[in-house]
C-alpha cells in the first residue's frame, strides 16, 4: 500500500500532519509519498501540478489531501479537478453525521446520511465557450456516468438502511431524466428502496428533516451545493470529511478549504482530516477504523478541542490526543 | 389596473381566494380577470395554457398566481415557465424575513434579506438534447441578462442596506465569470457595496450566518435552490412569497406548490399568498402595503393560524381575519 500525502496550502499543512499522526498510530505497513502541490508551489514555480506529479500519484493506491488555495488566474489549473479527472474518481462520498456533544445550527443530532455525488460530469464537463456577450457551459449527463454512481450509492445503501433518495431537476432539465431513470433502474435491480426529489425541495428538506435520509445520490454541482449546506447541520465545515473514489484509486480530503485567515497559527481543527483517515481505513477494509470515532468522542468529552469549538488546544494537541487513544 | 388571477391546482384554489379577500379590503380600483390554467384543466382539455390565455394575460398588468401541479408527461408544458418566458419576467425576487413569533429551523430571527434570481436563462435556456446514452443542457449566461438582473438587484439594494452579494461558481464554470464581472461593474457604477461568494459556500453561510446578507443576486437555478433552502430559515415553505418582475409585467406567487396531500380540506396556510398581495401592492407603489405586515403580526399573535403553525383556523378564517384588520 502506497499513500500519497498532499498537504497543499494554508491549514492543509497543519491538519494533515495531525491526521498522519493518527494514521501512524494504527501501525500499518504504508509507504508514504509526500508531494508539494498547489498555490504556494505555483507562486514559486508557475506550476501547481505537473505531469510527473500525476504519474507519481498514479503510482500510489490512495491520496490523503489537505486543501489548496484557488485563484481566479486563468493559467492556474485546479489541482483538485485535475486529480479527480486523471484518476477517474467518479464517486464523491460525503457522510453527514453529528459528532458527539456538538450540535449544528438546527440543534438536532438525529441524522446520519451520506451524500454520494457524481464527480466527473454534469456542469464539470469543461465543455464551455466564453464570449463578451454570451458564455455557456454544457451540463452533460451520460448513462455510463449515471450508472456507476448509482451503483456506488446502492452498494452503500445495502450496508445501511437500504434507502436511496435520487436528487435531480428533471422538471426543468430534460437531461436529468436520464440520470433519474438510470438511478431508478439501478436501485430496482439491486433491491434498494428509492424515492426521488427535486433539488430545490431537497435543499429545504435536508435542513428541515435531515433524519429522513440514508443515501442521497445526485449530480456533480447539486452534490457540491448540498454537501456544503449540510455541513451547517453538523456544525462546521471544519468537521466534515470526504472521499473521492474510483475503480482503482481513492482520494480523501476534508471539505473545508485552506483558510488563509487562520493559517500558520496552529489553531485549525484537524477533526475533518482525521475523519478522512477513518474513511481511508474503511476503504482499505481495516476493521479497526471505528476506533477513530471513539477517540474523537473521547477528545470532545475531555475538551481537547480547537478554538472554533470553544477550546484552546492546538491542531497538533488534538492530533496527538486522538493518536494516543488509538 | 387589470389583474389576472390564476388559482391553478390544489391549494392554489384555496389560498388565492383568501389572498383576494385581503386585496379587496384595500378598496382599490381593479379589474380582475380569472383564468383557469394548469393540471386540472390539462386533464380535462389536453391544454394547460393556450395562446389565447397568454394574450389575455398580456392584456393585464399583473398576475396573482396560486400553484400548479406538474407532471413528468413530455406533452405537459409548464405554465409557470411559459408565462415567465412569454412575459419576459426576468427578475425573481424572494424576500427571506422571519414572521413575528415564528422561528425557523435555526431558532434565529435576526435576518432580513432578498434573493434576486435571474429568471430567464442559465440552465433554464431550454437548449438541450436528449439521447439514450448522453443528454445535455446548455447553461447560458449573457451580458444583457446579467446586466438587467444586476440592475434590479442594485435598485433594491439602494432602498435597503446598499449591500450586494454576488453568488456564482466561476471557479468551475468559466461562463460564470461573465455574470460575476457584469454584476461587479453594475454594482460599482451604482455605488452599491458588493462582495461575491461561491454558491457552495453561500449555501453554508446562508444557513450559518443569515444576518450577514442584504441583497443576494444569482443565476437561475442557484436562486431556485437557495431560495427553497432559505424557507427553512423562515420556518416553512408555506410562509414565503415571490415576485417575478419584468419591464412591463409582474407576477406574484407563493413559493409553495399545489400540495395535493392537503388540498380540498381548507387547512392550507394562506400567509405566503397574502404576502404576495403585499408585494403586488409594493410593486404598484401603494404606500399602505405595510399594513399587511401589521395584520399578519396581529393574526399570529391572536393565534388565528392554520394547522401547519399549530392552529385550528381554516384558510378562509385566516384570510378574513387579515382582511378585517386591513
Ligand atoms: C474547489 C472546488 C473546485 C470544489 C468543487 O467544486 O468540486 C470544491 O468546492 C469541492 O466541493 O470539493
Ligand atoms: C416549478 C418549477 C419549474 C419552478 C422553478 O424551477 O423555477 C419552481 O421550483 C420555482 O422555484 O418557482
Amino acid at each position: 500500500m502506497r499513500l500519497a500525502v498532499i498537504e497543499g496550502d494554508g491549514i492543509g499543512r497543519e491538519v494533515i500532519p495531525a491526521a498522519v499522526k493518527v494514521l501512524d498510530a494504527f501501525g500499518l505497513e504504508f509507504e508514504k509519498v509526500s508531494l508539494e502541490l498547489g498555490y504556494t508551489r505555483w507562486e514559486r514555480t508557475g506550476t501547481a501540478i505537473s505531469n510527473d506529479d500525476l504519474e507519481t500519484i498514479k503510482g500510489c493506491d490512495a491520496v490523503l489531501f489537505g486543501a489548496i488555495t484557488t485563484v481566479p488566474d486563468p493559467n492556474y489549473k485546479s489541482v483538485l479537478l485535475t486529480i479527480r479527472k486523471e484518476l477517474d474518481l467518479y464517486a464523491n462520498v460525503r457522510p453527514v453525521k453529528p459528532l458527539p456533544g456538538i450540535t449544528g445550527v438546527t440543534g438536532r443530532n438525529d441524522f446520519d446520511f451520506i451524500i454520494v455525488r457524481e464527480n466527473t460530469e454534469g456542469l464539470y464537463s469543461g465543455i464551455e465557450e466564453i464570449g463578451p456577450e454570451i458564455s455557456w457551459t454544457k451540463r452533460v449527463v451520460t448513462r455510463k456516468g449515471s450508472k456507476r454512481i448509482a451503483e456506488s450509492a446502492c452498494k452503500l445503501a445495502k450496508k445501511r438502511k437500504n434507502k436511496l433518495t435520487i436528487v435531480h431537476k428533471s422538471n426543468v432539465l430534460k437531461s436529468d431524466k436520464l440520470f433519474l431513470d438510470v438511478c431508478r433502474q439501478t436501485a430496482s435491480a439491486n433491491g434498494v428502496e428509492y424515492e426521488d426529489m427535486l433539488v430545490d425541495s431537497m435543499a429545504y428538506n435536508l435542513i428541515m428533516h435531515p433524519e429522513r435520509y440514508d443515501i442521497v445520490v445526485t449530480t456533480n454541482l447539486f452534490g457540491d451545493i448540498l454537501s456544503d449546506m449540510c455541513a451547517a447541520l453538523v456544525g462546521s465545515l471544519g468537521l466534515v470529511p470526504s472521499a473521492n473514489i474510483g475503480e482503482k484509486y481513492a482520494f480523501f480530503e476534508p471539505v473545508h478549504g485552506s483558510a488563509p485567515d487562520i493559517a500558520g497559527k496552529g489553531i485549525a481543527n484537524p477533526l475533518a482530516a482525521i475523519l478522512c483517515v477513518k474513511m481511508l481505513l474503511e476503504w482499505m477494509g481495516e476493521p479497526r477504523s471505528q476506533i477513530i470515532d471513539e477517540a474523537i468522542a473521547y477528545v470532545l468529552q475531555k475538551k481537547i478541542i480547537t478554538l472554533d469549538l470553544g477550546g484552546t488546544a492546538s491542531t497538533m494537541e488534538v492530533g496527538n490526543a486522538v493518536a494516543e487513544y488509538v
